[in-house]
């Protein structure tokens, strides 16, 4: 059984801050220093989106790249990108936008699309020299 | 006479919006789209600064990278990084914060504090796929 | 005067070998080596198109590069992307679709659409290694 | 017992065509879109072999990377350099030469080539944005 | 249980040879070729370390990379960077600075220092080409 | 008269130190900081040779980029890669090798070697952070 993993790269620009609501704003300072700046900064998050399954004899493809970069541009791009993390997009409500919680939102909601026999990972670059990896639960 | 050119990347990461604050509204979102968000988006702005001049004999340098590490450090990157360049740089209080006029404003701040005879240019990445050069006027 | 710089990069695929069809099949060989194998090799071309002009002060756009992204992909990427140079783009039919030759090509292309005012430079990326450079005649 | 993973780059330019033989044209065409153009098209593929095992004391290497370098270039890049990978890789004569296909290819013909109690893994990127990852079945 | 994996990048350069103290120097030259150049070569060697673990709820942080840049900045880049590995780093009185052997001292310098639940993998680059990867034992 | 940039990319590694043999090692240790470490340290040079000219009608080049890597190969790299700079390269035993000085240096060695109507420019990084551009006298 051949399984193979192929990957999409993606983008988006986007607003945060660092905050968490229950901590006064001292304490969110003393924890997360300038990423808790109130005015919000912001970064290119760089997304790789990774399937791993077995390759369609027929066609060749683990999954269609063409049918995966729709769905990330469907699913991720029009929903943050340009952006206010913490203010335009629900999951952020209530949830800190670290790029860990990022990944795992962005994982979440892809997770849905993809079909169950195909294993799912996600890659969030928040720059170039930090980025995180989310395989799943 | 043997001139060399010397550059050094620094990174900053900042919110944005684009606006024209003389302009409705509407005619901001027809004419910026999805960058004149009222709740800003982001980037990781990377930047290269590139100072040409005639090599020192004794040293073998156009001017010490140390030094030019620290001044980028200084004067750009405690003033831009982890800001909203709208709200909080005063250079843009009434300028649009395009990487256009960001890196004209980071040249004209460099302008002063590096020696006349050296030649000045400002590279910025707004994204991997956009940036903006200026050489001065 | 400000004059700035601004670049996008945009990209397409694209079949090619190198010929010159008034030259025996063993001088096509002897000069381009397997460049010239008349079942064709390929490569991903990374384009980057640079326009210089003076920053409009009421947008602090050099040229909207919505626009500029626009104008790529229908005049280079619709024309060039996964295709055959030499079969299927009339350009090369008698032109040996060299790295720079297509350089020039894509900006006598870009020239015509581009206000006269605004300077135009095309790079172009054959391989993350060979890369040309066309400032216009 | 100490186990590393060394890796080693390589790159191949060739074309290729995304093509199922016991399918009509239209199908294809439907199928695989401007990617089954019979014209053919072409990619700069940069290639990743990583091979994992224990340190060997004596050199301090998993593998001497000298020896893994010319592997790839005698095994790989000259049956794969500026060719046509439909018309003149024997291996894809009845295999469509997707990304996924391609990598399991090399895999197999590395595998035979490196001593067995070292796992190999084959990262091929078919565009900047395109990548596949066969760690073997 | 939700796991993340956060990756810090780093850097330093160093000067090295390939040598087994227990080998002459002729046998040194066979198996390491121009790496055992006894007036040394130098590398700038990129680290990416990655830290495995729960999002703390509270922070929606694996790590605060604040912390593990600065670990890696003490702990690394102050003993490594600027240095002739071979002459004035302890870990390679006896043992050759191949990137596999680099790749393990910074992993074991690391283990001590990063809590245990975490899982912890060291990606060492010698050159854009070459590099290598350690889980740990 | 149509004139393009062909730009071609090598690499070499090598130590160094930075040092001027007329001054006492104390003032070396204050100007130079830890690159004036007696026990070197060392790079990954990557270095583009740009080659400007017009282009030949027949060949469609500017210069064979075959002759132009073939020259790099052995007039460059033969000489600088995995070397030590101060002690075994001719033409630093005076001079100071840095990043400015070996640029020239190289420039000087190519420009012998190449058409003297074509214009010649060397880009060297000395890190992924620094680089140097040297056009000619």
């Amino acid at each position: 059984m051949v399984k193979v993993t192929v990957h999409r790269k993606a983008h988006f620009n986007a607003a945060h801050r660092l905050y968490n609501s229950e901590w006064s704003d001292a304490r969110n300072a003393t924890v997360f220093g300038k990423c808790a700046n109130p005015h919000y900064h912001g970064h290119n998050y760089e997304l790789i989106v990774a399937v791993k399954g077995e390759i369609n004899p027929e066609t060749g493809f683990v999954m269609d790249m063409k049918i995966l970069k729709q769905l990330i541009e469907v699913e991720i791009e029009e929903e943050f990108d340009h952006k206010n993390l913490n203010e335009e997009v629900a999951a952020f409500k209530n949830l800190n936008p670290t790029a860990e919680n990022i990944a795992v939102i962005i994982w979440n909601i892809l997770r849905k699309k993809i079909a169950t026999e195909l294993n799912l990972t996600v890659t969030l670059y928040e720059t170039p020299r930090n980025f995180v990896v989310y395989e799943g639960a």
